[in-house]
């Protein structure tokens, strides 16, 4: 199945959904943006999207209504836009519930969530991205399917109340995940040493972990239970107490896992 | 250069150090292990190897020495062996010292570390794996260089200041980016929610930060400043007081960073 599609937004997601919602065979019609230049530099990645900075929508030829912004402008956004009759409104956010777009014209909303991290330098493969999809009506849930099917082979519906489970799991799997390099790419700077060294034991720690699991795959002093060298780099860490205390409390939590 | 070899110790680094060694054209001449049936198992890998449960190695046609052992036991087995004439000992330990080996009778020692998590079951290519050689002797350090490089393009030597802060920055990038790995696994899992669906976003983050630099890469809620969410989260953690604070503290020291 087919869609004509309107993006609302023209940050990291819009720009790489427009394109591969187009190889997929589905039309975007318009591309909305408060900045009309933004709104027509994602225009010029597809094939007859118009740029537009207005929300009446009413002519539009599209059915489904993708708003991709930052959390905090959804809610504006989804009360000012104005729709065609039957039409499908959803928004692609993890952290923000459905009910954001209650107030709004539409006649159907949901959500269409790629569990991603997006950046415009990076090239993205969709078919590696889980799409999560929320509606409380059943067909526009089986339309969202079939529209994150035609990107992805990987799909989940989530319930409203999974939502802030999932995205705390995910600061932890990704933000602080990326803070512990971060850290670490502190230590070795302040000391003088290449972080080239530590990027082969990062890349099989994660391969590692994300094969066999977490749990079974964990090593170093604090699960060996080795207080003598978790003593000594809590001191190494003296000049800056608030990493020393991150490394003495999560070893103290890997200590109390295991 | 092609070496004459022998591998004291049994476990995960001997048994893939060993096979390398040998396929990059080196002569494994002795295994030692306290339990006979270890160093025989590994030997069954290997070309010529002996298997050897005592520490008597005057006989021995080997110039090369490495212990690979726990790091509790370097020391008594350093002390006990028995050594040719000029021969060098090393270890293979990334927190032990080079003194550990003072007392022993090898003419020469080295570190030779591999930088690297090692684990039977999985398959290893040396040649991503940066190794660390540090010894206080020009020509050993040669010695040691030559032999590295026959197994990877990748040598550091280190100086004997600069392990400390080699290990606590390891720590982070390894056992501490695991265990945030580890505790999302556990979020998931008590909300009967299926991991798999956080891979795909983790592989991102850790290609995106290698690429680009942790600082430069990271996102969530702390880096925007969102304390609404941020709230959120640390009341929603409230069955576990210490995964709370956890994500308080790692929080607060993002939005320190930047």
């Amino acid at each position: 199945m087919k869609f004509k599609i309107a993006i609302l937004g023209t940050g990291n997601v819009a720009w790489h959904l427009g394109p591969a919602l187009e190889d997929a065979g589905h039309t975007i019609t318009e591309v909305f943006g408060r900045d009309i230049e933004k709104a027509s530099s994602l225009t010029k990645r597809l094939y007859v999207a118009e740029a537009k900075d207005d929300l009446d929508f009413s002519d539009s030829e599209a059915r489904i209504f993708i708003i991709s912004v930052s959390d905090h402008a959804i809610s504006e956004l989804a009360d000012e836009i104005i729709l065609p009759e039957e039409s499908i409104l959803v928004h692609t956010s993890g952290s923000v519930g459905l009910d954001i777009l209650g107030y709004s014209s539409a006649a159907y909303t949901g959500i269409l969530y790629p569990l991603q991290t997006f950046s415009k330098e990076r090239r993205l493969d969709f078919s590696d991205v889980p799409f999560l999809l929320e509606s409380d009506d059943q067909t526009t849930l089986q339309q969202l399917k079939k529209l994150a099917k035609s990107l992805s082979p990987h799909q989940y519906v989530i319930k409203s109340k999974d939502r802030k489970a999932l995205h705390v799991a995910a600061v932890f799997a990704s933000n602080f995940s990326n803070h512990m390099l971060r850290l670490s790419e502190e230590i070795m700077a302040r000391q003088g040493l290449d972080f080239e060294m530590l990027k082969p034991l990062i890349i099989e720690t994660i391969s590692k972990s994300l094969e066999l699991g977490a749990k079974k795959t964990q090593t170093g002093p604090a699960i060996r239970g080795d207080f003598g060298v978790l003593d000594e780099h809590y001191q190494f860490l003296n000049y800056n107490e608030q990493v020393a205390e991150i490394y003495k409390l999560i070893s103290q939590d890997i200590i109390d896992s295991y």
